[in-house]
């Protein structure tokens, strides 16, 4: 079986031929640019294809996300209308819901704060209320958030969370739908993006959300970019209505090394690392996910294109 | 009923005589600097009382430990041989689980870092491995060791436990006594140490302890500051074998300005706020204990001043 793989980096694409190759020496890799018989290939793993990239290849079967969104392959204007699988897996769960754990008890503790009376050499003790007393707001509740949300309640906090349709979830309080949008930010004090970015979620955070949470509300934007209206987050970070805000994704990535972001006294900047993708881990993920399609048609990732997740 | 209440702040005392008074509004409450009957108190609540500073009570029943430990108190080499109440609940364990989640992630996920390269502008993503795969060890399995060690496995990480008397925790294995302390350090990166102030546990984060952990291993110590050989972590992280440390205690506090802590690039120092009992908190858990050991003669908060906690 020959596979087609591209990423954006010449090096990273060449360490995924490589563990894939290690995983499933059965199957031939090769990286998208140089393929040698394009009639061959019957997958694509891809992040970030460029416009068009997929169509040399008219015998595709499927295309891998390497992420668990699959916006930047929607994102290819002549992309061919095949299933996409996600990549998604017990160990970039678990990241995501260490980032998450780690920057809102940040948030919480006021670690900034106890940062810069550091760096001054100040004794300067912080009073803050237990977790039981924060409330914490978790916006997308697949995989991700719910597990995000589940560990944020086993620390302690106070923890409601929304999606598009309801769901469940032992320990926190869900709301759905655009109905339920106001309810869920109010009171929230440390607000966290998990959501998919879709047409509907697109500049989700903004003026009207961040005037809903509490004065003085943290945000966390570990999902993508576009979901934040960047001038937004900087006139309501002047005015305190949204103290501090942890992002790590963006419009550009790498975030350009003139953006205001990166000196921004209020934001902490994180290189897209919540749940990195590595070459070894989903290397792992994406060799089973290859083999059950090749076997059954299909796999239990599979993404919902229409949808836009 | 009267009791006299000292901590070193006089601020902080009026604080506390307040919300006690406002909790208790059938006791009285004066400055232990300040009783107008010096024998009618019963009892003494305090933090780091200073030596011979209860004598002038003769009919004291008990002290009162404004903190978990009761070393503060046992420095008072002029003593009364009384009960002493240690100030522990819910609150102030659910605190210090915070305060080790919160800085146990800081260290596996590499933050110190992260925010060095955005001071530079700088995107670098840094791979670290799933928490699963990081062992953290906590030294000292009372209400607070025990608390964060559930919490830490509930995140997902591999915990080890040590304890002077064997422990039993779900999720966490455990080590005891001087026999099982090497087997406790071995493989473990992240090291937290909870212990009570003893004189077999002075000084424990030495030299000794710190080359049998893993080369690059981090400390994180929210006990008290003389269980640290100040000198030994220098030259640990001076030599690689330690990465950074965390401290929320120290031998002097408040930490002298000039103190080399201050601004030390792989020492996070916090002004012992992990488990800050501030006076809304404790006058709750102290006016309860107060009334129980009035009305039974003990409480369940006891401590053993022999064994120093």
């Amino acid at each position: 079986m020959n596979v087609a793989i591209y990423l954006p980096s010449e090096t990273k694409t060449q360490d995924w031929i490589r563990m894939m190759g290690e995983l499933m020496p059965d199957w031939n890799f090769h990286p998208l640019t140089a393929v040698p018989d394009p009639e061959a290939i019957r997958y694509a793993v891809v992040w970030r294809p460029t416009t068009g990239c997929l169509r040399p290849f008219p015998n595709l079967k499927a295309i891998v996300s390497i992420g668990a969104g699959i916006d930047h392959v929607l994102a290819d204007e002549d992309l061919p209308d095949l299933p996409i699988i996600r990549t998604v897996g017990t160990d970039l769960t678990q990241r995501m819901k260490e980032y998450v754990a780690l920057h809102v008890l940040r948030h919480h503790r006021n670690m900034p704060a106890l940062q810069a009376s550091q760096a001054r050499s100040e004794w300067a003790p912080v009073v803050v209320p237990p977790a039981t007393r924060r409330r914490v707001g978790v916006m997308g509740l697949g995989n991700l958030g719910a597990e995000a949300a589940k560990c944020l309640s086993a620390i302690g906090f106070d923890v409601v969370g929304w999606a598009r349709s309801p769901k469940t979830i032992d320990g926190v309080t869900t709301f759905s739908g655009a109905a339920g949008f106001g309810d869920f930010l109010d009171g929230t004090e440390i607000l966290v993006n998990l959501l998919p970015l879709t047409d509907e979620t697109r500049g989700i955070l903004n003026n009207d959300t961040f005037n809903r949470l509490k004065r003085g509300a943290s945000i966390i934007n570990a999902a993508r970019g576009p979901h934040l209206v960047d001038d937004d987050l900087l006139g309501a970070l002047a005015s305190g209505q949204i103290a501090a805000a942890t992002l790590d994704v963006f419009h550009v990535e790498p975030l350009p090394s003139d953006h205001p972001f990166w000196q921004h006294p209020q934001i902490t900047v994180t290189p897209h690392v919540a749940s990195l993708i590595d070459a070894p881990t989903g290397s792992r993920i994406i060799s089973r996910n290859l083999r059950a399609f090749e076997k059954d048609g299909t796999v239990a990732d599979l993404a919902d294109a229409r949808r836009g997740y």
